[in-house]
């Protein structure tokens, strides 16, 4: 049973906390953030070690891989400490916001040749794997196009947004990352187009809330993406993937199965009012792929190659948005190859 | 081209007319009612007969099969009539609201070994003709259990519920030919338990506005029916069917497939108002089946041998539900045996 | 009741024949077609008048209204003898595929201010309708979005796409139109990409059989539309509008409502396996609304104005897919506006 | 956060377990099992305390509350012990097979004034919890009648059923409570009528393995029930309720939500395979209103006098299927009243 350590008690530390915590094979054995309190809340509530110093974290005679679950910036830093000790590490994304960065330090990473998994969670939602699953199976024959669709239920604070890299980096890299993933292809070129319908302000930062991506795959096959930084329903997400003999959709997701039948009308559960209530199960199951691949030496699943490749197609998505152009993707090298566990 | 006479033009019979006007394969050739008015207006819409005497709906010179779609209580006389004449038939249901009147007269038409098709229109029914060739087609494998639901939009006015024959005979009818249809099978036994909730007068009929009938077949099947003579929200039905290695569900219909997503809940269209609304291509279907039957000599659907049997399940759950206790179904024997086109 | 003619006896033709004989409120008297046999049987089934000159369809002492069904190169001179005769008229699209054409043609119609409307059924689709309508009546708030499919289920053949316009024009126009009506906004600029993965030789014609187009609306709202020739899994279409309060969807139609379990999936009747039976409602329905304007001198639904401007989307599409740019869509002006009923 | 006890170390104490260990206010204290190899296991995952002895888990001292997960003849004694202990207690149900010794039980709890809650865990399924608040709330107006569907994917061992009580008492029963928690009635009449159609051994048991079940409520409202011990497509379980001014559905769940669409058909995810599937976010559900109650001193759920009038009722329907009469349902009365936290 792997000891893992957790770095990061914020909130989305605290979902990986209980994760690890109800894991049949996961020896949760320590737990480190910069706020002591956090760190002591997670250690008592689930009778594992409260790790004062960051060093002890990444101390392979105490840990056997490391969850890093920690602020954005300091993603990079983590990687390279679970690198240097040779430690298996699952991260949340992205590796760095900064492109040339993310590329540095996954160079670093794949030079060391220790097994590093990008936590790109929607890979792991039960519906898009299936997706995947029956695409990669040439059930629906050859790919001829994708439509996405990814709304958000509230513009988050203007501060956040100034500094998120805006909604193609942000928001829409996720299914940058899905279109690449179920295709199997890496896009050639993005067009964008994109307003500022909700928050007028987002225009000082060149960014939108509302937009319409179309990617070209090699061979010609497109991809449709709209994505919504605040709609009035919910959240909602939906996939479907044209083929040359068939569809296959992953619907959007109710919040239950009820159904209130009146005269002329009847009312559904609506969509999951937040995005965490829709992924909460992703987190579970990346944790547990992430746990069979230590166990079994498989590859992992979404590597730190694949997260800049999906950095990379929303690098120039963002330059379509301001050119009003169809714009070329160009992908990244880092310095060496990457190895599975 | 067949010469169709079409006997009655009330609702229904302005619902056959129009049905018979766009059929490709039919000369809507003439129309008689009682009302000379009503006979007129659909002679002149549709450019066809208006026949003043009943006799002439009858003249094998004229017409090469009837439509009988006159008032209940004249159904056995119009069967007679185009027996006698040798002429195929459409009839409405019911055949006759006394079952012995209405087996005598099947006899009669028996004997005169005339083609005979009753209006059992929900068999025509896209999905419950579907639902019965998966059946059929054993791909559930054995029936093991029919749930049935029928649930009409309004109380009907007293004075007609009072000469109905109580909701069995005229509700729970179509579900008892449906569940025999589907099954194969003659029902055995029949328990039925009912409440006045909607209209307490029918109590003095021994009549219910809601019941639940519970039917066993030969060899341990079950049937579970609910009807309901007024809800709040349309008309319903539905049927599912589970079968040995599978199920087969005919779900409720909507009025149409548009959805409204708000903050925590979505809307859809809602059932159909009225029964028409949901019922009436199966008039379409039926009459399509009536007339290939006439060209290609091939069996009619349901005939009036069947329409008995449905009956005779209705006798039973009335006498059940005065009883409460489980009642054996008495099937009648007209004099002889149906002889198709 | 008006009496109507009916101009054309191929498919279509037949379809609209069906409907006028089985409209209430419809004298159907009159059919032409050059195809002398054609008439002669459509006549003789619905015992209507069967024209042998042109000239008598449009004679105003014989028929008060002309559905002109005729083919696509003899619209633009029926419309002219309709409007000659002053008849209101109701026209199969497209007016003329030649635009300038087109736009000539609707100049002198509306100088004889005759009621003229084109026959863009699918605004007559009951979903649509009502989608329509929960926009209109701001049940979504203010427009963010439309996303419209449109795919058919087989190429059609070379001979005929040739000729067709191309995918924008013959296709994607329907969707035009509604994007149009349902916003109520004319689309200001549009970006067109496509592929032909289906029949490469599609692109000596510069068409294609797969393309993905995003409408910039007036004040930033989007409207992306994915349309294909050929699917494999029947035909389907569907919409949804974002809006800034919630969303409306209408979504694909099933052939029917019943379901198969079975172990590990569930079986629903799939789509339409063509056009015409997703569809054939919307003709007796863009009828009934031709005869209730008729009546009523209510105005008429799309008329060929708004024929003209979703031609002028299609025209700017076809630029764009051609030039990899995003292109600003020009509106034609014919000489004088429309005039009611 | 209270200390709590988990008293069995099976299939379900581990699914407990879990959930104590991830539950955010809960001390996962200490495991007592009579194997010691499982308790020790499941101490050492989650870093709780392994007792040797079952006198531990019931030491006031060192635990708040107990959650009883053991077999099913050892509840009754493990209820005493608790209550005894006065610690606050969450038991599996049943009380006890024997309803005298449960009912004996309930009222030696209920003299000792200590809370008791029984995990009759489909209460606290998202849908059904919304489906009891939705009625309780008047939504539907007056229950008029309920559906219920109870369909298992696989005959149990014979030697499990065979002790299992019979399908009223092993499978329906969670149905009785269901029906009795929605509608707030105690049902005064049931009918129940089944088959054994795919183990015909259970008839030496007077058993079934199909059954269709009437109950009457209250004022004349009905409940229907179909129970299944095997069926071909995997767990199914459904709920309707009809009202006077509508009606509300908890729909049968899907393993997903993709859709496949090929030629002629669609194919969904199917139904979960198995019933831990379909109902395990049910025992987190249950668990987190158990400590809430501890809490806040609020009343707990389904409490021991609710576990025995579902059983009464579960009597009275084997009884029915026995002697083939509806029969009246008689509630065991417990020495004392219940007392909340």
């Amino acid at each position: 049973m792997p000891r893992i350590a957790l770095i990061g008690a914020g909130f989305i530390g605290g979902v990986h906390a209980a994760n690890l915590a109800a894991h049949p094979d996961v020896d949760f054995a320590l737990v480190h953030d910069i706020d002591v309190a956090r760190t002591e809340s997670i250690a008592a509530k689930h009778h594992c070690r409260a790790a004062a110093h960051l060093a002890e974290a990444f101390d392979p005679a105490v840990v056997d891989a490391v969850l890093i679950a920690s602020s954005t910036d300091a993603h990079a830093d983590h990687l390279r400490l679970a690198a240097s000790a040779g430690l298996p590490m699952l991260c949340e994304k992205p590796v760095d916001l900064d492109l040339a960065r993310a590329t540095d330090v996954v160079g670093y990473v794949h030079e060391r040749g220790v097994t590093a998994m990008v936590d790109f969670n929607r890979r792991f939602d039960r519906d898009y794997a299936e997706l995947q699953r029956v695409v990669a199976a040439g059930e629906v024959g050859d790919v001829y196009l994708i439509q996405m669709t990814t709304r958000g239920p509230a513009m988050p604070p203007l501060s956040y947004v100034a500094v998120s890299g805006g909604q193609m980096r942000d928001q829409t890299v996720h299914f940058f990352d899905l279109a690449r993933w179920i295709s199997g292809l890496d896009p050639v070129a993005v067009f964008a187009t994109g307003s500022t319908l909700v928050e007028p302000r987002l225009a000082e930062y060149g960014d939108v809330d509302l937009s319409a991506v179309t990617l070209r795959l090699p061979g010609g096959a497109l991809v449709q993406i709209d994505s919504a930084r605040q709609i009035g329903y919910g959240y909602d997400e939906r996939i479907e993937v044209l083929g040359s003999t068939g569809m296959v959709e992953a619907r959007r997701h109710r919040r239950g199965a009820v159904v209130r039948y009146g005269a002329g009308h009847d009312v559904g559960d609506g969509m999951h009012a937040g995005w965490f209530e829709r992924v909460a199960p992703t987190y579970r199951a990346a944790l547990d792929h992430f746990v069979d691949a230590l166990r079994d030496g498989g590859p992992v699943g979404p590597d730190l190659g694949e997260a800049l490749k999906a950095q990379a197609v929303a690098e120039a998505a963002s330059r379509s948005l301001a050119s009003g152009e169809m714009e070329r993707v160009h992908y990244p090298s880092p310095r060496a190859t990457p190895v599975d566990v």
